[in-house]
């Protein structure tokens, strides 16, 4: 059974998804043990263990053979399927949709133990380069209003399995996250993040820039040591990404990467790619700004945070990126 | 440090708090033990392990002395505190308000291994009365425009030390969740939460009813085997509850968690008491309609969540209370 239902009070939507709770992660167990090698479905020479590879980089070999360096595969527990159309319904005060859409996971390497905070600067590239292929694949199906890539690294930040991961999740829906921040920039004369970046200047806020992209602590960080990357000049779309700035983009990432282990000990974290939606026109979204948002799982939130949207950061913004620019000067 | 930072972008506040990152539990390890009982500072016999007691109800001794049911004490690390005024600062693109606010802790026994899996309805009874004191006390500080109450139990859940306890926060403005629950309410002729437990009742997602309120699980429930009880008559504040309501809703309460255990083996969970903000006036508020919400901590939020407002719910609402009625017949 699979619906997305928009709550009748809050702008948040939820996807009811029967099906996941049979998978062996669907419920969190602080006693749970993590998956160890032997049994990881994302090693090189386990392609059996998944759903048939959607899509690859590889070396050698042919699909769902070993010789690939990133890999493509359905979400064995998808919350979404694209079966039919999506369809809307309003039935008095509730309003859903169909569960349609695309859960796709990036498995982004071969080996078990490398992650972004032991990758170099060329495998990282690759997995960017892959969100790209995939969002421009994906981007092709317009019953898809929006096309969301994330990563949840660590148990506690949801990361269910160890060997490194992202996905994609293709939505019949514009997520409000996203709906707020276009209405933000839709009648605005100037890109309201272009704004953003010039204040973190101003403010001490930012952590890095190189040619193409910077690095900043946000004013309202709602983690501890979250950091958003933009690129540098006003460009609403990811996928029109150019390869030299995908390599920019990769260095600035394994930078950041080493500048958290440092600090932070290899921490569980969570990050995800907000571009303008695929539903919408240039006219619309001309001011929006792409950017990637990373947070550190520090903290749990909790009943607090749940029952009023305001969170509790105990790391100030500028702190962080002065804890982190000390880092980077010993690496 | 303490600053409280509304979001940019989003309808989203932050507080700073750099003082709480020297606590104990600040950052969530996995590895973490949590507390025993001899190092418990809420146990009786403790008292001096925590800042001097605000209020209690007690059968004998003298305040931070044994001989107590329920003790209320400042949090040892808050969020917020109330020296001063609050003041709030825009400034261009950000808003701000100091750190003003009270932050209470309720030890809701004197017992280690007491909780609401297991307590009384007596016991129970107590915490809902001392969360009216604790209420009708705050409400009196004309600078606190919201009075949250909210429980998180486990340590997945946010529960940074497993004695049974709620908190308290006072805050200098009206948390978004809220806000956006009376700007649906304010112009409305009758209360939308009227016509959602009707709905409930038609779609057979009420868990149970007695003389005063009704358990159900909500259309669009964002955690899995959520539940909202709401009193049956149209009430704003849950402050002018009576004691024969605080006696009916505990009874409420015990079953609710009987139930859970059986189904979900005393699972972490939050629960959050919303009701009608004390800085507005019954014309605004007067379709306000005052609830719990029970969110069992089965399934961890992460980068899609984040990233779009959206939640993942394994288990379909009507079913989950079908399970907690089935369990009900066998207690």
């Amino acid at each position: 059974m699979r619906e997305i239902r928009k709550d009748p009070i809050h702008n948040r939507w939820v996807i009811i998804a029967s099906n996941r709770k049979n998978r062996p992660h669907a419920f969190y167990r602080e006693e749970e043990e993590v998956g160890s090698k032997k049994e990881c479905p994302f090693c090189e020479g386990k392609e059996k263990k998944t759903p048939p590879e959607i899509d690859s980089f590889r070396a050698s070999g042919k699909p769902n053979e070993p010789g690939w360096e990133i890999r493509v595969v359905p979400n064995k527990f998808p919350a979404l399927t694209s079966d039919g159309e999506p369809r809307k319904v309003y039935n008095g005060l509730y309003y859903k949709i169909n569960g349609f859409g695309i859960h796709e996971v990036i498995i982004e390497t071969p080996y078990h133990k490398k992650n972004l905070f032991n990758m170099d600067k060329k495998e990282i590239s690759l997995i960017i380069s892959m969100y790209k292929k995939r969002y421009l694949a994906l981007k092709e199906n317009k019953n898809l209003k929006y096309i969301l890539i994330f990563k949840n690294h660590g148990k506690i930040a949801g990361g269910s399995l160890p060997h490194s991961h992202s996905q994609i999740i293709g939505l019949p829906l514009i997520p409000p996250e996203i709906e707020e921040e276009i209405i933000l920039v839709e009648d605005s004369v100037k890109c309201h993040y272009c704004k953003l970046i010039q204040r973190a200047y101003n403010e001490n806020r930012v952590l890095k820039r190189n040619k193409d992209f910077i690095v900043l602590a946000p004013y309202a960080s709602v983690a501890p040591y979250e950091l958003v990357i933009y690129p540098l000049q006003h460009k609403p779309c990811f996928e029109e990404i150019k390869d030299s700035e995908i390599t920019s983009l990769s260095e600035l990432l394994q930078d950041v990467f080493k500048k958290y282990n440092k600090v932070l000990g290899n921490p569980p974290f969570n990050y995800f790619l907000h571009t303008a939606p695929t539903a919408l026109t240039p006219r619309v979204y001309k001011n929006y700004h792409w950017h990637i948002v990373i947070m550190p799982k520090l903290t749990m939130t909790a009943g607090f945070e749940k029952s009023s949207n305001i969170y509790i950061n105990p790391v100030e913004p500028k702190e962080a990126v002065g804890k982190l620019r000390e880092a980077g000067e010993e690496l």
